[in-house]
């Protein structure tokens, strides 16, 4: 089974960023981590903070990987570009969050993706993405 | 440890109710199944379709056991007094929903439960819950 | 044919409040005028302040009964939950309201239940329910 | 008894338009048959798809019938015009809808009529009228 | 001077609704007092409950007289055609009304006319046509 | 007859500002004028930037005079204390303004002071004034 | 081919109104130009103010023509029932506007017959009626 | 004199939830000092986390009791019904609030009951029970 | 203890305006009984129809008594510069109305003062002031 | 005449993606096919994903071509920026959508782009692209 | 060059209040270092808490000054009279604000002032008004 | 001091688009005349049409530089992901814009960014750039 994590605005920063309230670990030595873990898996991981480079992103994966676990960040909000995408492709896409984003400010409460996404993650850390991980192999069973 | 599951408004027609939707599994045979898979954990249920027994259900709890995965259903949307019982307890909840949903109603969008859940996880089926107590699981650790 | 008229809160106190606006006949004393009409029809009769009952109650009719007359009283328009019981029974449910609801306040004005409801009649006083039944003699045809 | 069925706009083409949803019967013949059903009273009918036509009978209905059954159909949710005629009027008119309109698009959960009409009954079909026509009779007695 | 005295649906009614609020004088007896007062001018006055002749009437006024005072009432609220003919034409229109609009529905505080017309009166009775022309005839020095 | 002409913020600029679309005349001036118009009438005049000093104009007003002709002008949009005191007392209130408020800012649409004033005339110019008395004349007769 | 052209409510003062923005041609004259250029096809025109007459030319006309290009003018944007009728018919129904109604006021953004119309084209002046005739063209092949 | 205390949901919590905002006072140990305080007072007190039986209370307290000091907690912003039953019931009803609803979320900020209310307390600590029970006795002279 | 009472717009009039609704009791002979039912109290009254001077009297009572009992009146839903006063000093403000303001109009429900004051009292005639007063008094032990 | 289309975020997809709905043709084809029949027109062609290559490519457009057929897609809903890249451009910008964006989700209703487009046309299928031609042949005349 | 910097409700109470926050300085104080600082200016300073006074000074300055600098507090957000005075007059006011208004309270986001303003500043302190200052003095030049 | 200038969508245009209003004067040549100006200041300048560039240079802003000037210009008023990166990084963020935005339509009032900002300028032309260096500099004493 291949699976892509895409990330989305900002979360490049991860673990450098108020380590407090994100931790100090980066995504890449979480990814590290992840991967070890899932070892069935191959997984593939990109990051970016443009809007249509996740959009190709996702067409891409639509050829290449069974499915996508989707932070959009910020464009979770913002963007119909991107859940036009999520609805055009076949393969099933994971919407995930780090943090509760019910529990900060109100214009995070609507997502454009969810109703075009397979299921949706949220306020459990990095472990969101393991969560989702978790359900693409209850999928394939 | 000790997890209860909680359901609320018209899950107990689960199985019942538009199978080729729902499937034909009740939640009380996927309840078996559940504890089976996870024999660790000391697993409870309970199904109301009322709001207060919900409240009376989570401040009980909050006593007794060290997580909840609540499925409010459609009190989801409009309790508020739900809301304010997981906000006072101190044990953490899990929001979980069966469907997506945000592919459904507008008014299924916004959950006054969600701020003052851990996480949420919706739109994988039963296996919604399964992931929230994996979730408890990793929290455990 | 059977058919349940479930009446929802504040309603026991029909012909105690306000005679002068909702006349001095109780609901127990127009439900012995209505079996006495309608003699071929095996009428039930159930009133509830709770709306997990009226939901409870929903959920059994449906197994029990060809029809249920449901006046939701103020939980019509505040109840998801009932809404989504009476849409996920297989029996026919007709909405009667007592007075009429868009001569009164702003918030009575939205239905919830009334999507899934098979038929709404409202503000022919108690005659709402009589009309309500003449409409499943018709049905039977 | 003299009733006026006031008929809005549109509705001329039942029978024609998707005869599966809204049957082969044309009005003209539906009232055909009311008219043998309900032999006591003086039954008229009138369409048109013009608002002010429609205001015009009414003001003509209120010094020649006892009441109007009338369903405006698209008018019913944009027509002040129509509503003030029937809160000018001294005889009780009951709104009809064919269709269950709180089933439909939003805008069309909304009457400007209902506020001013006797009782509204809406979602039966053709049958709808008749049970207009039935709550006029409990009327006259 | 020539000025045309335009009335919208329902004012046909005058003098016969509720007289104990409107008084028991018709427009047309009205009317004929008000060409007693002023004698100067050439008045002439239509009625009609339909939209389309009202836009109509307004197009021939602009090439036969040289101000209308225009009462559309319900219309005022609902009709953007109206207003679209209110602009497009060039002589002046006063937008009046017999009642205090702001002290009745919200539905009522809106006007579609008010943006184009060269001034608005409301809530003086009868004497409000008066105040117009008295406005037409200050214009006229 | 006693009147007073109550006129609110920025009236005191008039003749000074903007003369092409105001013209030069300053209130002083006009209201010269007016009082030769209407010799009958014992006219006074009052201008103030003040919310509260309006208030206690109309107060006293109350007590000295037959009615108030009142431009409120911008506090017509946000003072519930000025129309309280238009409510409160007994002598009749008319709300005038010299533009077209409804051809302006949406924020001038709505009147706090309108449902409880006898009349609204706007837009005709400084003869908004002029109308407003005469409406009072015609009143007294 | 047969196509209907049927304009709304004031485009009877095309031509005449506001010349310097709408040209000095009549509807009239650039239908004569419209039949010179499309010769293949059986054009018909029609044009009123009345949104009763305008309902009645839909239903007729998809008795008559194989499609309609409708200006509904204003209506477009307070007209359920003309929507309702487009959605009845089963002919192709394509919305024209001359100008770009989205560079004017907010309320003419909303077309309530849009949604049911097979195309919309606006702001090309009268060649928006051209493109539109084009269109049907290419259906036919 | 007799008066029932009638709390809502999650309120059973109080002094053992948060005990540094709400103090370590129970509601039964503050209840005590309460008829300590107000001998001639005969005090009842009841909660329940059921929206259904807060209005089988008040009913029942209708015919038992002179005055009801209702903290409907959450339900305050969501409760038709219980709104309906305090407006049915003919004895006086006090809404009251231990913290300051206004300074919280803004769905806190809306009551459905106090319109139907004698008067609101809100923001006084258990205080405001006091201050309540002091209104009554105002009353009672 | 040194306690401001401070009225605002409007409040002067009491006793003299509807005197069926709000007593024949101006609020200086109220204050004369208020101060001697509480003969501890330093008691000090001022009203103004001014926001400007409301503000003024709070920000100098911030020196001089140990709490303000203020009724804005009408400033209390119009004015956020009266709030910021509140908020900015240091003594207790509590909030107190007449008249239930959530039985009047919609615009009375919102507060901006509410979220900095200490309580709100509100509906209990002249009382509402008492009780304030005994707020005090429980505070001050 | 030099004419670029200009094809927003997903367009890339076409042909490919729900070939039921879009058929079978991607746009390379469509062009080829468009090219043949504009012979007279130097047409080019760009499609972006992302939203600053379409506003650099406006940029461009402005400099090198006659006019711009904009199919922004998602982006027509969300970006501020393009609209304002096209009123900042001397060039006429043609706004096409392939399906009928009035009849899909409403937030597809509103188009920041429209305001500043020459014209709109929508729904036509590819044929919009056409027509959008047809009339940029129509401006050159 | 002479400047006055106007200060609305509240500001009289720099320096005093939350000396944290605001600093120990009051606004004499820096009155003092402001004039020291631009001694090329002739600088003016006034602060009333009365929304007419604000008006009032408006007024006048616009024949003496040459520039203003108003910090309108908190009647920016709620005052149409001072946004009208700003916009009468002929000389440029600058709109300046101590803390970042968009940080706070939904309500201070919307300024009625800010569209007549020749600039806004905000956020950066007690340097808001130097900035301010500056940003004249390159007018100037 | 190093401070980076980072211009947002269609600011590539300035002195090219529209002279008469944004005057003939480049950003480049204006940025020459600044460096010139404060010769201290390390002064940096970008422009991106590119949300995610602009993301991207923000990030690598906050390693190299003590401040951003940030004109984002359309995006200001869309982008969650740009106001997200405005408030990760940890360098002061002064948010600019030429024109006064507040002037314009009423989606250019709000700002995503504004509540992360230290500070805003806007509406002095290219000096708001000037402005907002030299509130660096008084920051950095």
């Amino acid at each position: 089974m291949k699976i892509l994590i895409l990330n989305g605005p900002n979360l490049n920063l991860l673990g450098e960023r108020e380590p407090s309230v994100y931790g100090d670990v980066s995504f890449d030595q979480y990814f590290t981590q992840l991967k070890d873990k899932f070892k069935s898996v191959e997984l593939n991981y990109k990051q970016s903070n443009h809007e249509g480079e996740l959009i190709d992103a996702l067409h891409i994966a639509s050829r290449q990987v069974d499915a996508v676990i989707l932070n959009a960040a910020a464009y979770t909000h913002t963007s119909i570009a991107i859940a036009d995408a999520v609805k055009a492709i076949q393969i099933p896409v994971i919407e995930v969050h780090i943090s509760n984003v019910h529990a900060r400010e109100d214009y995070r409460k609507h997502s454009y993706i969810a109703p075009f996404a397979k299921g949706i993650i949220s306020g459990f850390g990095l472990q969101s993405y393991e969560l989702a991980l978790q359900s693409c192999l209850y999928e394939q069973k």
